[in-house]
């Protein structure tokens, strides 16, 4: 066990006794808000009796979480005013926001961004109306308030988000609230981890304050039922020295105010004195950082009682403490009292602007949260100082008969990228970047690690302190890293297993929705890098590891959603993959997508030709196709299409066969780079248009289509394409177990055998020499498989296949 | 701090000479079967000298994780023979099978499953080359293993599925050892809080080993690199006590066996002694349950040393210590010494066979872990017993005049099957029981909870220890547990939010992967129940929580998973709900996903009425229908399709509109509740033929299809059938934010004005009447709008809108 914890706080009531009112007139004032935002739609000062028609019909928000968020902020404020320190604030339970927006608009950060919101009573009816207001703002830290770059609406991330935002950030500390709701879910389980990830010299700080107000929505929390020595303990394990601040329903507000005052100041002292010791003497260790857990009343400072029943301090008081305001006039009146209670006529004025005694208490300009730059990372964003990619690319004389790792170089140019924005780019990736081949980059930049070392650890481990490579086997934790530290202005690449890409689904589609709001209804949030997702050990190549591991489905959800938003790439080889990997990095506001596998793999384009590919994302291959280089449209008899590395192969040596068989047989050979290029130009902003579309696969001529992925992907994207039935798409189809990488595609159709007999089941011209075709193939097809089966391997006529022409 | 451990082991060196020395015998030949899988495609018992020729081509599998795996297995044996204990047992680093294989061949249960896997020469060669060899068996613990419910390829559940498991089985434990590279997961991070949900008196017991050898495939694990004190109170924070057991490289064999006996054996007793008091005593209260961390070297017994590097205790023996067998002769030479350091011939007698003296350690029938029941639960299972459905269900007089919630009836129908089935049945939602309005479960059975209670809980609250209903703020826990309980022969129902099913997505993948490959390759593992998932909190109801709660991609997801496994139902009304409902109960070896809302909705089939539209599971709505009831093919000028509650509604209002302003207009209303209904017959066993497509859509008549999800899942699901580009989908296509219900339908265009637009712009002969009309359904767009933005709620006439004919 521990030794016992450093608990002695150096000054137990900080706060002299009109600080300490003032104070806590400023938490009423946000209170009372808080409760203005969910209940009026006028009235907001209370000048007239409470009537009916002043309150909103439809009653949104939690005021369950609130209190304790602004009570969280405002003391906060005090240090950040005290010690002139740069920091920003981040609700877990961001369903919560009313205790967010409260604070954010006193400080005036919210009439200074939305000038109708103004500090007066106008003003903060339009702000009281407008909250969860149809064609207003949400309920959430959503992207429209100022200071967030956390929604808190799905609940998991707040701590990881914390940590990315404070990485090569020293002078910034990040004060994440997470809720004891929140704290159950698995990836905020796993994230207090992260401060084995956390540099005390180069990066900031992050401290947390897990507010137990002890229910979810109809449940007790697991945290607020434990003892309290299990939950100091479970706090020091993750490393952490946890001080409790506890208040209850019925102890004195401005005690409470005393409480927390001195043991938030003693977190930040603890901070800068841990900061100080590591910069000046330079050694980076991991310290016992502190952390706060506020255990408060859910909906503190709320009704006691509504209808007889227990509200604060209870579950029942996680939303709205009471509804049916238009027909219950007891309600009514007790909103009335509720709101009177905070004393508005001492808070505001006779304008309804907040009083000048309170307003000091807030720090001003970019030192208020709400206005601090790191929240709205685009604004201190610097574009990356990017090398040449054509510099990394590989000599291609011959298509299709050299093999390369394909993620090799790319490895090398994010090398050179982190040499060139070593405080501002990390990459991360849950322990693959070796086996991703991307380990060049180590050459510059070794693995994070702040967690003990060990006599074994050899160069080859890659460990340091001071490392900007990010490896924890926690996808979430990753992805939140990547989010926080994206959003606060800075670049990343993240890489995973495409198969359990899906562990990181929802984080994806969050992310993806915030971006999209970010672009089409914040305007005043500039524009962040793109987050970059390399989906690599791909399902073609998961023939060893089998069933579990084979899923390439993560690329149908991103379509699903926003085109301004998501891209998704394939690139056949090593120098497309460089252009599509350069393309991402100069983006801003997008999920770029990158699927493409580690292992060595046939390279087709030279680099200038690789260029000219992906700048239109789609295109002819003159040199596999034998259809007159596409100059008339109707010429070939069939279209071989592929998209991604190993279907783009097996096309190739389809189409190879086809040509032996059938000299006279036309082909047309079109590799797809950007999947988009395939939905209309009015779904999809690289999307072809209909006559583009049909110039490229010809209005008419069978098409066989070899994808990555799920086939019915294509027909998906597809489906409103000139005669869209002639497209027969192969794909993974849920076949496989422990197989060659040849058997696997066989099993799912995507091998060049079954390419061919795709082929001349749709090209009625080819005649007698068909039949005896096909026979080949199958043939060939039951010869591989029993190679397959004997050795355990692929005949080396398969493994060393080179393009003949 | 919680005080100090009982730590004191009443016997520290259990074992006798004799005893010691078998043990270790026995974990020798475990070692020596998993070197053989990873390397041997002959010569299994080294009778002629190793030559190239013998080993495998491609080396697959994970030596790192596995002498742990057997070496922990083993000491189980021990305490089942002792105690005759009914025990099972899951490997969370399931990558590292050979060690479970091993004991489960030594022990015979592999050559009874598997005939020519038998316990001689030739079938030690046989289950030597089977491993990781197309055609054959995985390198995880998937399906085919005897003995495995957690096949650990990806990774995070093991917790959760070892007390899913354990739940309502009061005499099993679960031994389930978990790797520290899988407890950086958020998933399992989180499902150690199990615990405080398992009730000592009616469930079994779960013994966690966690295993620390220190190494993920390139770096170190984090619970490695903390101080003994930071591990410890970890598991005393999350509740546990942890027992430590450290063996390192050097350390003796025998006094490493010696250690684990003692420790295992405490743990074992301290389980049966906690169970013991809470069974007599009849109070059920959280215990500190045993746990053992044991600190092990990756690789344990395997070369310490290959090309002069570290491998045994470090990152490099994670997969094969050594490759290239088949060109550098010193691998081969290190390789056939390493296997024979364990002295096979002591081991195996002159045929093969495990000698007797080792063979009696084992357990015998079923108390072999790789011959439990449990781990084949389909065998245990026992039918729901099942109320009739119809009980449950609503009058419906006339349809779309009534409103109900639609789920209430379902959780009256689940409250009597709680009743009829109180020992293998349970629910399990993240807190949303009642706000998904199934709370009349709790009559019958409330919320386990074994974590703390206060004063203030009252029987609103719902909690006890002896509840059955599960909820906690984790969708992986839960989604564990019920894999856990399912895949041991019980049944389940898990409902979540939809936009948060996504949480969920590669649990959900990796159980339906499980049952597809049960079904196709592995005829032993008898049927087990459906997983059945209910989405409620659907994207059309959430209007208020916004754009980020706006999702139902998840249905996406399960439409690329096996036909065999996979059903999707989006029941209209209460009546249809119970009956698919009721289907899902029955199903075995299925994932049955139903999409439905919680809240108050039209109410359209009589139960009679429903029984027959859901076995068919489309079918066309007569009463809304005005084209003589479907008897001509042809007649109809358009077809209102529809699929879920809500779009459905808005198609009814759009039908309703259009007989009002085109009397002539013939509309034919076609309602889907099976998803699967719209794709061909040869993709799916639910499929429609064409021909009976046609029957039902017409084969060229507009189709105005008003869907839940994602509009272009239908396309997917349709692009095969007849002239599909005349189906015009309607959809959730990413627009929401904070809006009423109307509004939001409106902004994705599922509402009924722009429905009856839809159709005036594809129905030709509509003549002048039509431009008329579609003004007024603009104008009633922007009106409804309007209403909406000013008042901050739909208008009465659309919230009680009442289907008119």
């Amino acid at each position: 066990m521990v030794a016992a914890l450093e608990k002695s706080i150096a000054e137990p009531n900080p706060l002299k006794s009109e600080e300490v009112q003032k104070i806590h007139a400023y938490w009423r004032a946000c209170n009372y808000l808080a409760i203005g935002m969910i209940y009026l739609r006028d009235n907001p000062l209370l000048k007239e009796p409470l009537k009916a028609e002043h309150v909103k019909y439809r009653l949104l928000g939690h005021w369950g979480a609130s209190p304790a968020l602004s009570f969280t902020y405002i003391h906060l404020n005090r240090l950040i005013k005290k010690y002139h320190q740069n920091m920003i604030f981040m609700a877990g339970p961001g369903h919560g926001a009313p205790g967010v927006l409260g604070p954010v608009y006193l400080e005036g950060t919210y009439s200074e961004i939305y000038p109708d919101k103004s500090e007066d009573e106008e003003g903060m009816q339009k702000f009281f109306k407008q909250f969860s207001f149809p064609g207003h703002i949400g309920s959430h830290c959503t992207p429209e308030t100022p200071g967030s770059i956390h929604e808190g609406g799905e609940l998991g991330y707040s701590v990881s988000h914390a940590y990315g935002a404070a990485y090569d950030n020293p002078d910034l500390i990040v004060a994440v609230v997470a809720g004891d709701g929140e704290a159950e879910t698995g990836p905020l389980a796993t994230s207090w981890h992260s401060n084995k990830f956390l540099n005390p010299i180069r990066d900031g700080a992050v401290l947390p304050i897990l507010n137990l107000n002890g229910y979810k929505i109809a449940n007790p929390t697991i945290l607020s039922r434990i003892s309290t020595e299990e939950l100091e303990s479970l706090f020091v394990g993750y490393g952490y020295t946890p001080y409790i601040v506890e208040c209850k329903e019925d102890d004195d507000y401005l005690e409470c105010h005393q409480k927390m005052a001195a043991t938030m100041e003693h977190c930040v002292t603890q901070i800068r004195a841990i900061q100080q010791e590591a910069r000046s003497s330079g050694v980076a260790k991991r310290p016992r950082w502190p952390m706060i857990i506020l255990r408060s009343p859910k909906g503190w400072t709320g009704p006691k009682v509504v209808d007889g029943k227990k509200v604060e301090g209870f579950w029942r008081s996680h939303q709205v403490p009471m509804g049916e305001m238009h027909t219950k006039p007891d309600h009514l009146k007790l909103l009335e009292e509720w709101m009177k209670s905070y004393k508005p006529e001492e808070l505001f004025d006779e304008n309804g602007t907040l009083i000048p005694e309170l307003k000091e208490l807030a720090p001003t300009g970019t030192l208020r949260m709400s206005a601090n730059l790191n929240a709205n990372g685009g604004l201190l964003r610097k574009a990356l100082k990017l090398p040449n990619f054509r510099n990394y690319g590989i000599d291609v004389q011959k298509p299709g008969t050299v093999e390369v790792e394909n993620t090799r170089p790319l490895g090398q140019f994010m090398r050179d990228i982190m040499k060139c924005n070593l405080h501002n780019f990390r990459l991360f990736g849950p322990d693959e970047t070796a086996s991703n081949k991307l380990d060049n980059v180590y050459e510059v930049s070794k693995k994070t690690w702040l967690a003990d070392y060990l006599p074994e650890d050899d160069p080859c481990s890659q460990m340091s302190p001071d490392g900007r490579v990010m490896e924890m086997l926690s996808e979430h934790t990753l992805m939140g890293w990547l989010e926080g530290y994206l959003l606060t202005g800075r670049h990343g690449f993240f890489h995973t297993y495409e198969a359990f890409a899906h562990v990181i689904d929802s984080m994806f589609n969050q992310h993806a929705k915030w971006l999209d709001i970010c672009i089409k209804e914040v305007s005043w949030r500039a524009p962040v890098s793109s987050m970059n997702i390399m989906l690599s050990s791909v399902v073609w190549r998961q023939d060893h590891n089998g069933f579990s591991h084979q899923d390439p489905g993560f690329i149908d959800l991103v379509t699903n959603k926003s085109a301004e938003v998501v891209r998704i790439y394939l690139p056949p080889d090593v120098n497309t993959l460089l252009c599509v990997a350069d393309e991402a990095f100069r983006s801003t506001d997008k999920v770029n997508v990158i699927v493409v596998d580690k292992q060595k793999h046939m390279q087709f384009l030279s680099m200038d030709e690789a260029i000219k590919h992906c700048a239109k994302g789609i295109g002819i291959w003159d040199w596999a196709s034998n259809d007159d280089c596409g100059t008339d449209p109707d010429e070939p008899d069939v279209v071989m299409a592929c998209c991604g590395d190993i279907p783009t192969m097996e096309s190739l040596a389809a189409t190879a066969i086809l040509r032996e068989e059938f000299p006279e047989l036309k082909i047309r050979f079109i590799n797809v780079v950007d999947l988009f290029t395939l939905t209309p130009d009015t779904e999809h902003p690289h999307g072809l248009s209909h006559k583009d579309f049909d110039t490229l696969f010809t209005p008419d001529k069978p098409v066989i289509f070899n994808f990555h992925g799920y086939p019915w992907l294509i027909h998906k994207l597809t489906y409103r394409r000139t005669n869209q039935h002639r497209i027969r798409v192969r794909g993974y189809k849920e076949e496989g177990n422990i197989n060659t990488p040849l058997e696997l595609a066989i099993r799912n159709q995507v091998d060049r055998f079954n390419l061919v007999i795709d082929v001349i089941d749709r090209v009625p011209k080819l005649g007698s020499a068909a039949a005896h075709a096909k026979e080949r193939m199958k043939n060939a097809i039951i010869e591989n498989l029993d190679y397959a089966f004997t050795n355990g391997i692929d005949k080396e006529e398969i493994v060393n296949w080179k393009w003949p022409y």
